[in-house]
This record gives C-alpha cells, sequence and structure tokens, in this order.
C-alpha cells in the first residue's frame, strides 16, 4: 500500500493528540474514523474535518474494518482521570482489549499511547525506556499509572500470543493547539492565566522540571513508527529482550515549571499576571526526562520544534478561543 | 455474628492456601463453599471435605451470597502463571472485578491475595507496605506483577467509591502441606528431589534469599484480618494516608535457598540428594523479606511457626503423596 492510502481509526480521536494527528492524516491522504464518546474529547475539536465519527464507549466492541488504529482514549491530565478513578482504570485495561480485538479480527497494525506515567516519580533521569518505574500502586494517580502499566501488559502478551502488529509509545509532556483549555496541564493553565490577567500558580516552589513537547513533534513520530516495517522493528528489540516495541516520546529539553510560565509571560507581553506559589498535591512526580535515543535510533526521530516556537503556535490558538 | 458462624466462600479454595484455610474455617465451624475451576487447584486437596463446590471460572460472574469472601483465585507459581500469561493476566483483573460485584451485592467482607512480586525485585529491603516496589512492565513475570498491582487499584478504587469491605493481604512465599508437588515452588521442589534422591537444583549460587512463612501462620493471619473491625481498621490506616487496609504477611526469617536445602537434607536423612548449581531465569527477584510490623500492630497477628517444624509437617505431607 502507497502511504497515505491507509484506512485509519483513532480511538480518542476528539481529545488533544487525537484532533492534531487527525489533521496530520488528513492532510498525508488517509480515511479517517474518528471514536470518542466525548468523555474528555471535545467536538469542536473535530470542526470542518471530514473525518467519519462513531460515539462510542472504547470499551465495547468496536465495529468496522482499518489498516491502522492508533489507541489514544484515555483521560490523561490528573483532573480528568481523577474525577471518575475506575472509569480511568477501565478505559485503560478494557480500551486496550477492544483495540486490540478489532486489530486481530481485521489485521489492523496498532499504535498504543502508553506514558511517561508509567515511569511514576521516577528515581533515574533521564528515563529510558528500560527503566521499570517507581509507581504508587494504592495513590491517588495510580488508576491511571497502573491501568496504563497493565495496558502495556495486555499489549505484550498479544503479541507473544497471537502476533499482534501492536507498538507502545511512551508519551511524555505534550503541549499544543487543542489542548483542553480545562484539563488543568501547566502549559494551558500558564498561556490562560496570563491571557486573562490572572495569578499564574506555580505548586511547590516552580523548580520542578518537565519536559515540554510541542505536538507536532509528537505526530510525527507516530507516523515514523507507524510506517516502520514490523520486521524492522523486531530485528531492533528482539536483541534488547523486548518482545513488543517500546518507545519514549517527548522533548529531553529540560525546563523548570517556572521557567515555562516566564517564558509564556514574554509572549504575551501585554499580560498583568504575576507568579503565586502553591503546595505541591500529592504523588506529584517531580522530574520527568525521556531518553529519546531508541527511538532515533530506530525511526530517525527526534523532535525539533524548541519550546519558544511551540509555545509561539499554542498561545495563538488560545487567543483563537478568547 | 458469632465467629465460627460465617457463610465463606473462598475463590481458589481447591489451590494450596484455599485448601488450608478451607480445612481451618471447617474448624472453626463456617459452612465454606470454594469455587475454582482447577486450572492449578487440585480436586484431592478437598478429598473428605464437607465443602460446597463451584466448578466455575473466576472471571465469570458469581453466583449466592456471603459473609466472608477470600479471594484467592490466580495461578500462582512462575510455571504456571507463565504457561499463559493472558490467562494469568485476566483471572487477576477480571477476578477481583467479579468477587468485588459479588460482595457489594450480598454485602459481603473481602480479603484479597494480593503478593510480594508487587514489590518485584526490591531496591529497599524488608519491605514494608509503603514500598513502591520495582517491576519490569515487560518482562515475563509481569502478567502476574501488574495484573496484581492492577487487582490491587481495582479494589482501592472500588472501596473509594462504593465504600465496598475489601482488605489487600500481600502474601510472601509460603509453604506447607497441600502444596502442588508441581509448581516449581522452591519448598516442595527441595522436598521432592530429597525424597526421590534426585540432585537438588539451586539457581545462581543459592545465595539469593527467601523468607519461607508457614501455611498455618498465614491462614491465621487470614482469620485475624477478617475479624478485624472496619472502623478499627479504618482508624489503623487513614492516617498513613491509606484509602483500604494493606498488610503484608510473611515470615521476616530469611535463610538462603541453600540453608533451605541443606535442612531438607537433614531432615530426610536417607536422602542419596547432592547439591547442583544452575543458571537463574530471566527477572528472578533476588531478595525478598517481608515487614509485618503494620500486621503485627493492627492485628496482633505475627509468624510463630519456625522453618524446621514448618518443614517437618510438609515433608510428612509429601511422604504421604510418594
Amino acid at each position: 500500500m502507497l502511504w497515505g492510502m491507509e484506512k485509519v481509526l483513532i480511538c480518542g480521536g476528539a481529545g488533544f493528540i487525537g484532533a492534531n494527528l487527525a489533521r496530520r492524516l488528513l492532510a498525508e491522504g488517509c480515511a479517517v474514523t474518528v471514536l470518542d464518546d466525548f468523555y474528555t474529547g471535545r467536538r469542536s475539536n473535530l470542526d470542518g474535518l471530514d473525518v467519519e465519527v462513531l460515539d462510542r464507549d472504547v470499551r465495547e466492541p468496536i465495529p468496522g474494518a482499518y489498516d491502522w488504529i492508533f489507541s489514544l482514549a484515555c483521560p490523561a491530565s490528573p483532573p480528568h482521570y481523577q474525577r471518575d478513578p475506575l472509569f480511568t482504570l477501565t478505559t485503560s485495561i478494557d480500551g486496550i482489549r477492544r483495540v486490540l480485538e478489532l486489530a486481530e479480527r481485521c489485521g489492523a497494525r496498532v499504535l498504543h499511547a502508553s506514558t511517561s506515567e508509567v515511569y511514576g516519580d521516577p528515581l533515574v533521569h533521564p528515563q529510558p525506556e528500560t527503566y521499570w518505574g517507581h509507581v504508587n500502586t494504592l495513590g491517588i494517580r495510580s488508576c491511571y499509572d497502573e491501568g496504563k502499566r497493565a495496558a502495556e501488559v495486555f499489549a505484550l502478551e498479544r503479541r507473544r500470543a497471537r502476533g499482534t502488529d501492536v507498538r507502545l509509545v511512551r508519551i511524555f509532556n505534550t503541549y499544543g493547539p487543542f489542548m483542553d483549555p480545562k484539563d488543568g496541564r501547566v502549559v494551558s493553565n500558564f498561556i490562560l492565566q496570563a491571557l486573562r490577567g490572572e495569578p499564574i500558580t506555580l505548586y511547590g516552589d516552580g523548580g520542578q522540571t518537565r519536559s515540554f513537547q510541542f505536538v507536532d513533534d509528537l505526530v510525527a513520530g507516530f507516523l515514523a513508527y507507524m510506517r516502520a516495517d514490523k520486521a524492522a522493528l523486531e530485528a531492533f528489540f528482539a536483541p534488547k529482550g523486548y518482545a513488543i516495541p517500546v518507545l519514549n516520546m517527548g522533548n529531553p529539553g529540560e525546563f523548570t515549571v517556572r521557567q515555562l510560565a516566564e517564558e509564556v509571560l514574554r509572549q504575551i507581553p501585554e499580560s498583568k499576571s504575576e507568579l503565586v506559589l502553591r503546595p505541591l498535591p500529592g504523588d506529584d512526580p517531580k522530574r520527568r526526562k525521556p531518553d529519546v535515543a531508541w527511538a532515533k535510533a530506530c525511526l530517525g526521530w527526534e523532535p525539533r520544534i524548541p519550546l519558544r516556537d511551540g509555545l509561539a503556535k499554542t498561545i495563538a490558538y488560545f487567543r483563537t478561543l478568547a
């Protein structure tokens, strides 16, 4: 098949990453179907797009036949995934099972969105794919972290048992247009606070670092990963002892939350916002930084868009909402 | 209700621990139902017992009404749980969900068997309940370890959302009568090898340590835990930041695998077996030792049976099989 002719399903396609991915796939010429229950996904993210929409819960059997499936359906920000922890946990665990069943029925290739949260509050820095993580099983984030870890195991074991062509990507902190203004993530919070002239809230002393990946970089990584030959991936991963491909995707550039706030204010010079400090919430990871050497070696992929450029595009998007 | 009058369901009651628990509960006067699919449980473990048997898969909805449910159904030894990793994973994850549904329908109290394997290959020694663990998500043991971790999260979140009276116990290495001779665990392996005069296989240099808990100690802990008042448990755990009770049960006495082999040979003086060394399998945890301070403080429980006494009873059981 020629690239750009694929029939693609994006589970969670009305969410932030899905909406960006859908635009890129449409631009490449793919036929795109979006499955979303609009629990956190937003219909407005699909405005004007020539996509088929399945308004469904990913935990139910999925109809149809596709070449590629992007498995992105799960609440992903703490206020969203903590609102109904059982929903989050079952969406992760039952969602991947329904996706794998569909893939096995129609022979699709699957890219499953895992997360840097499988590393928890890491004791190793930066985090390579080989790091086993440091996750509190009984904490307030465990519905997400452990649900995502269990989903990785389902993918691993279905691939081992049935040869299902499923690939894992552990997504680090990503930002860009179509982020939900209400999802409580640091980039959207800061931009909105700055645009509204409200105080910009830093948790702790603002010295905790984050990697900030612009969404276009991630989407480029998704395409490179999906286009990689199954046998080539196996040749890369099998000697490392992995029975499933797993790649970090994130930007290793390290910024403190305070630096982010300052750059946002620099790009919104009319803002009257000031920085204020608040206590850290429970189990908040202090440091996260991806090691992306495997993605570079395997796919030739690495993030290219500097924070200031990505922020400019994101601020432009949020200005259109105002 | 008077102790000993409870109507009790033991999921996985034909397994090693379940068979010992059933005997103790019957001796206390309880009415006992055993649910087992006999995947690893053995019908002979129930010989002569006045129990109702439900030959069912724990992943399916469970009929009936009980006061207490012991949730023990899962393959628990590496050769068993690695035989069909997807079966293991779904038995853990769907099993706890069916148990919780039943408990919520009939108002039962649940004791769910978690495992020291949630600590993985620990970097902290001994392991308290507060240790977050060190588990390889994509290794050959992850179907068990991550399935058990996810099951803990289901229990936590169902308790938080619905008040379900479920308690977690993390069981460390346990031995005793009714162990499956074929399950590949070190105690049964050594006893069988010694009785048959075969070489006793040590993996690595035999210097890795294990805690060996005699099953009567564990069963005594189960009863103390189930008899504990819900409010009293909450008063113990809530100030620690835990929304669900979780207790280690194991014997902190630390022995090397080599010491175990030597004690077995001492108690089987007629044996002609010799010790032989084999390479360590992948992801084999090197050290495990429970911190049982919480169980002692909360329940007044601690293990009482020394290794030599427990081994004597276990060897006597295996002699009856020969």
